[in-house]
């Protein structure tokens, strides 16, 4: 009873606290959902920017922060898909209808980058530049893929 | 040296696709060190909020999908420290300039979020509701501790 109770104030604390107010649906609009994907998919090419710079020669490179940036790019590339819930192809947003009418393909191309990311993530932790520049670019592969078919330009 | 080429058109590719120019420093403008710690507190807020909805009752739980939760917040908790570079506080943010003459306490703080939310996706493996609850309320007190004193109302 007491736990619950401290639970409960705590979540009242979280709710006051917290940017996204959450609905059993996950998102109380379809803003919130267009949002949450941009900023996952800002986060992505954040760092998957920064590997490529360092890819590029255009800062050295540094195994530790590549790998580190590997590793956040395949944690970070499981969060967009919640976002693409139905409608949400209206709002501010670069998605195209197109991804809830071909929702199947749309789904298997995010899986792929996906799976990229985390062999990538993989590849980062060894010293093969070569495995690396393959990983990073299959990865970058998927991105492009998926925006050339489902991104307004 | 056909690597090299293919590697610097897909690098072309990536700039023009991907939203966040990345430079030597890793943000271009402070906005974008303030806009990627926002992309990150937020999704962060909505993984929590969802598990706080299911161990409040609001929603069914589900130990999978919590989980899933609990595994993101963890990831996702490592990111927002690189945008807290020095200068910063000036512009739409609720960040105070006390983070910054206050810095090792702040990444004290942040360190402790880090391993609190980390603790909290090994619980979430674990059919230890007790233990769930607990690692919940004690990654919820490291928000609430450090917005408490670094953030605006």
């Amino acid at each position: 009873m007491k736990k619950q109770f401290k639970l409960s104030l705590l979540a009242l604390a979280g709710s006051a606290l917290l940017a996204t107010a959450v609905q059993a649906n996950n998102f109380k609009e379809s803003d919130d959902a267009i949002h949450y994907r941009q900023s996952a998919f800002g986060l992505i090419a954040h760092n998957f920017g920064d590997m490529g710079a360092m890819l590029k020669g255009k800062k050295p490179f540094d195994a530790e922060v590549f790998a580190m940036r590997a590793q956040n790019v395949a944690a970070l590339s499981k969060l967009p898909a919640e976002g693409f819930v139905a409608g949400s192809d209206k709002g501010d947003t670069g998605a195209l209808a197109k991804i809830w009418s071909d929702k199947a393909d749309f789904d298997a191309k995010m899986s792929t980058f996906q799976d990229n990311a985390a062999k990538l993530a993989v590849a980062a932790q060894s010293d093969d530049k070569n495995a690396i520049k393959q990983a990073f670019m299959n990865t970058g592969k998927s991105c492009k893929g998926c925006h050339d078919i489902y991104k307004k330009d």
